[in-house]
């Protein structure tokens, strides 16, 4: 019987699995919080109020105004089950099939999955070492009427760029004089391992941004716990979606413990002990890489690093499995089935020995 | 600040809030089911398996196979955050704006809204006492082509009336016929204060039927779990949807955490007393509706009574709320805005004594 998406063989290393390793998922952590939490006050098992548990949204805006060095206010936040549920639900809001949205190229392939079930058409932009190529979006709108425009800008999956703050300042003002959404993606804004990446665009003042963020990276995947951050006109229509009003706010009773956990400053003390394991590992990984000639930037966030070949990843990967190793071949970040030289590797899932000995059979299958 | 859905001055008598009374949610069982639940293992809080916990799904099916009096297999499970993301995810998966439904006349109002979400065609199948009226749902079939049929099988919401065997019966035969999808939702099968209600939808052996369940009811609303119960070829099509491949199987944490409650028998017991509180109070309820002279069935289950009454509900309310007592009118449980003279009162929210001064209130305000 299973309780994790994947199991691997111990002789083998995916380093395409982009989730924690097992091992640090703070189990103890959840002791305390949960012992804390479940003091009461009883209305944490009750039906949520529709935008998420005030207490909550406190807790979460004072841990985010300090991780971001940016003010975030508790009504511009709202409580979701993830970001993949979060998409899920701004595509049933705000698209209807047929309708146009753009994606990076490449992207998280997960989220092309979620848009391909909307029945979305999707138009991609090229994203470069300085993120989203704010130049070609604004010839791209010219020509076409996106409902938005979904995009990763900090610690990119799968390319590790980063948009930079005039690209930043550029994709607002377009999406202001194009009227039209940014579903950005800030997974990743949180785990920086040199300096702060630039300000969220969740934290630049307008109401087409549609921010979202999630405990998966920061705390534990299995949670189902983040937040749409948000000017509240956005946020209202959210709010009174069919299935919220109904069932009501997401995931009051996670909400409790997790809030328990920012107020007991364990989830700060998580978040440094993250950062400082997956900058070593993430230094383990490109050192490795470097050693077999592979062209590789420096790492400054995130989960990833993305490899340009000059073969066919898809066809590699078959002799990579042969030899115990695997990794994400660059098609499936693809929309338009592109990116067929590249591939993505993930440093979180394994610790540096099973890197270093990952990235050896890799370059004897690519050199080999 | 606010943790939960609705705050309700103290003075005042709510008779339509369709949710426990918050002293009745079991913070103790929590208590003991996390701290045996957070002694791992530390999977439980990675991504989850698509379908669901393994392990959580086999304790469920053992726990539904006693109170079902049926057999409940674990690959007929599928773990969701509740009824209303249940209902979200069916549509978003099985219909397109513009299809048509068939609802039930009178049905759960705040479903009608996530189904309007949808760009849904509601066509409305009549109710009586022993349920959707099979004859004039035949007929209906002959005229329109749904793409699902939602009804509440057991003690529906707002009617309290169970559908009889032989209508079950029935039901699946026109499914099969007409090819046409059961959308079960079976939340109050598990509250029966007599004898059992019929077999549920869910456990006839169909691929017809999309059956589901909820701890909300039985344990605590605030953890948004729940399940679907469907033959495995329908599941694997849910199980593939874009949301849950890219986040994982809904609420792992949660899941666990219930699973011990389970395993410890904390679920079993807390059903029992569930029972019997709800029983007492429905007898309560109804007493004071006949001293009121009122005519009222006797309740065999769930959280309602329905009153037909010669005036307009919606009207009566605001005079109701002047007399601090409230109810939910009829015309919100339909979906043709008819029902108009008709009421639902929840026996679930209050004890005893408040139930009896809100009968008082209520039938000063209709007599008066």
């Amino acid at each position: 019987m299973q309780i994790s998406q994947f199991t691997i063989p111990d002789d083998f290393i995916d380093l395409g699995v982009g989730q924690p390793e097992s091992t640090l998922l703070p189990l103890e952590l959840f002791q305390r919080a949960s012992d804390h939490a479940l003091q009461g006050p009883r209305e944490i098992l009750q039906y949520g109020i529709n935008s998420g548990d005030d207490y909550f949204r406190s807790s979460l805006s004072g841990f985010l105004t300090k991780y971001y060095a940016q003010p975030v206010e508790p009504q511009s936040l709202f409580v979701t089950n993830g970001i993949s549920q979060a998409l899920a639900m701004i595509c049933t809001l705000f698209t209807k099939p047929g309708d146009t949205i753009f994606v990076e190229e490449p992207t998280y392939f997960y989220a092309l999955d979620i848009f391909r079930d909307y029945g979305l058409n999707m138009v991609s932009v090229p994203v470069d070492e300085a993120g989203l190529i704010t130049e070609e979006l604004e010839s791209l709108l010219r020509k076409h009427k996106p409902v938005f425009i979904y995009t990763i800008p900090a610690f990119q999956n799968p390319s590790g760029a980063t948009l930079t703050l005039s690209r930043r300042e550029k994709l607002i003002e377009l999406a202001e004089v194009f009227n039209v959404l940014i579903v950005a993606d800030e997974v990743y804004q949180l785990l920086n391992y040199t300096t702060l990446p630039p300000k969220p665009l969740g934290c630049f003042e307008t109401d087409k941004v549609l921010s979202l963020g999630s405990f998966a990276k920061i705390l534990a995947p299995g949670l189902r716990l983040g937040w749409i951050q948000a000017a509240p006109v956005l946020l209202e229509r959210i709010a009174n979606y069919g299935a919220i009003v109904s069932g009501g706010g997401l995931n009051p009773f996670t909400s409790a413990i997790v809030r328990s956990s920012i107020e007991l400053g364990l989830q700060e003390t998580h978040l440094e002990f993250l950062k400082k394991t997956y900058k070593e590992r993430s230094r383990a990984l490109v050192q490795a890489l470097r050693e077999h000639s592979f062209t590789v930037s420096d790492v400054a966030g995130g989960y990833f690093v993305w490899l340009k070949l000059s073969q066919d990843t898809h066809k590699l990967q078959q002799k990579a499995q042969a030899n115990k190793v695997d990794f994400k071949p660059g098609y499936l970040f693809s929309s338009q089935g592109e990116l067929k030289n590249c591939l993505r590797l993930c440093f979180a899932f394994y610790p540096e020995d099973k890197l270093i000995e990952g990235v050896k059979r890799l370059a004897l299958v690519i050199r080999g």
